[in-house]
């Protein structure tokens, strides 16, 4: 497709529809395509039709996997050989580890030394046997993890695959939302939790290819907002980082590439607060049977608590992931008992 | 199909592959068609590959909304206005009380003063609405749940409908192992869970028709291992009440219709303990981010605990159900850490 062709649309944007189907076409046969899944009290509690893409059930946990996946199978030979470096609350680590073991190159992964237990040992088993990868921590209250992995990148000449402002991770992240609307069709909205922005801004842009002006809704935790800020000023506003159990939207600001896309194609972005995210995950293990981390809550916090009402339409939902430390999880769940 | 014709295997047992066929067809469109799941590391761990039809996505989270629907399906007119009678440890309450408010019958369902709080509440909210409905609670520890269904069943006029030891239970039990094997094809063995034997009859008829010679596993309760007793005994064995946290197999004796083709048709019965289950639940909780309750877990237990074999084979698991309180649940998953 020539740039002339594109739909104004995605003009100027970071990615295009293209992007994401090249995406699909190059995880296909590696990542698992997720199951979706419906539930009548989850209709019935929202008054809509509810279809719940699964991305918990996804290879490693997530849909990061995704996004990492389909930046390093596009490296040439010399990035290759040095490999990758990568920092991460979680998840985008796993999934890195996970893809670089897979395309057989070193990976090196910056991890705040307060991450989830099971996050930290599921990174450091991705790398076994893998020559030259390691976890290297650092203090997320203290020190600039970018700065930490780019300092690592230059001294040992490897790839630094950001989380989520990378043109790669985020057409690999839509492909999320693909799968979703080739399974079920058109959508009324799509909600999709945001931390970075990386799987909403692809998940925008697969959504609008298949479904002109479907309602798309980001979802991020209340103690940061800070999207919702910078779609207030116009430009991306800077936070600390915020104290939330979404440990996955932990971000302090939008990407560059991420935030144009946005601004562009979601219609709005919401918040749900810690104590309705608990009541969320609930829900899911209650009555979908389905063990959801935080992070992966979001978007369905919003629909079944009520921010953004559903009467009447079909709405996609990300669930987007599921890796919790068991003992964590064990006493969210009873904490929100009652 | 007449008589004659039956392979001998089946001569002679209550239920043959033509009644799961016909199960089948009656609840298409009405049953879920669960999911089958796999996963790497229960495959690294057992040395075989295992595919996990999950049933604790089934309607009502168990599989006993088969049974329990294709019995109620086929009451006549008669029976269908005076309604079913069901006693149950759990969920043959629940799905007895949601076919019949499918089918439009009143439901008596009559359960333990001691079931879990969740399943109580789902029982009675399946109920809501349909005239002529309620839940009858007895001690399960003092009296015999038989007797008072088959008096109220003989006041009020209702149909009994038991939780395993009834051909058309049995034979919609046996609707799981056919949509596994039909999905996945030829497996060298089946694991399915086991109380009273309505689930491992109909999957072992099932299985049979399917794969000549398929080496059918049950797995009961270390607790209450009656069946393990009565294969050896050669006649039914009845035993107390086992004290195990898998509630759904807590049961006394295999059923008359049941045990027959479990002699028949099932190479071995195994037992796993509590602290295996409880190891196998959090196994599905941090691997394969699923909610599984207690008797759920029996099947993949035997394996992924190394109490069966599956190295170099492909084998089937039966996860029954996904019923548990959230706050046992949480107890449980925090139990278990280590």
């Amino acid at each position: 497709m020539n740039a002339s062709d594109l739909p104004p649309l995605f003009a100027g944007l970071a990615i295009e529809p293209a992007d994401i189907d090249a995406a699909a076409a190059r995880m296909a046969g590696v990542a698992h395509r997720t199951p979706v899944r419906t539930s009548r009290q989850a209709d019935e509690r929202s008054g809509g039709r509810l279809f719940f893409k699964c991305e918990n059930f996804q290879r490693m946990g997530a849909f990061k996997f995704r996004g990492a996946y389909n930046a390093l199978a596009q490296f040439n030979p010399a990035q290759r050989e040095r490999g990758v470096i990568a920092f991460s609350s979680g998840n985008h680590a796993q999934a890195t580890a996970l893809a670089a073991r897979l395309l057989g190159m070193p990976s090196v992964i910056v991890m705040p030394s307060d991450s989830p237990a099971a996050k930290l040992a599921a990174t450091r088993e991705y790398q076994q046997g893998q020559r030259g990868s390691e976890v290297v921590l650092y203090d997320r209250y203290k020190e600039d993890r970018e700065a930490i992995g780019r300092r690592l990148a230059e001294e040992r000449g490897m790839t630094l695959v950001p989380p989520y402002d990378h043109s790669h991770v985020m057409a690999g992240q839509g492909t999320a939302a693909a799968e979703l609307i080739d399974e079920v069709g058109a959508l009324d909205k799509l909600l999709v939790c945001l931390g970075g922005g990386g799987l909403l801004s692809g998940c925008a842009v697969a959504a609008h290819a298949r479904v002109p002006g479907i309602e798309v809704i980001g979802v991020e935790p209340e103690a940061g907002n800070d999207i919702q800020q910078s779609l207030a000023a116009g430009r991306i506003v800077r936070i600390d980082t915020p104290r939330t159990i979404a440990d996955g939207a932990q971000t302090q600001a939008a990407g560059a590439l991420t935030f144009p896309v946005i601004q562009r194609l979601v219609r709005q972005v919401v918040t749900v607060s810690d104590a309705q995210l608990v009541s969320t995950m609930r829900f899911f293990a209650e009555r979908m049977k389905m063990v959801v981390e935080p992070t992966g809550a979001l978007a369905a916090a919003a629909l079944l608590e009520g921010v953004v009402p559903a009467r009447g339409q079909r709405v996609g939902i990300i669930v987007s992931g599921g890796n919790v430390d068991l003992s964590r999880y064990a006493s969210l769940l009873a904490a929100g008992a009652g």
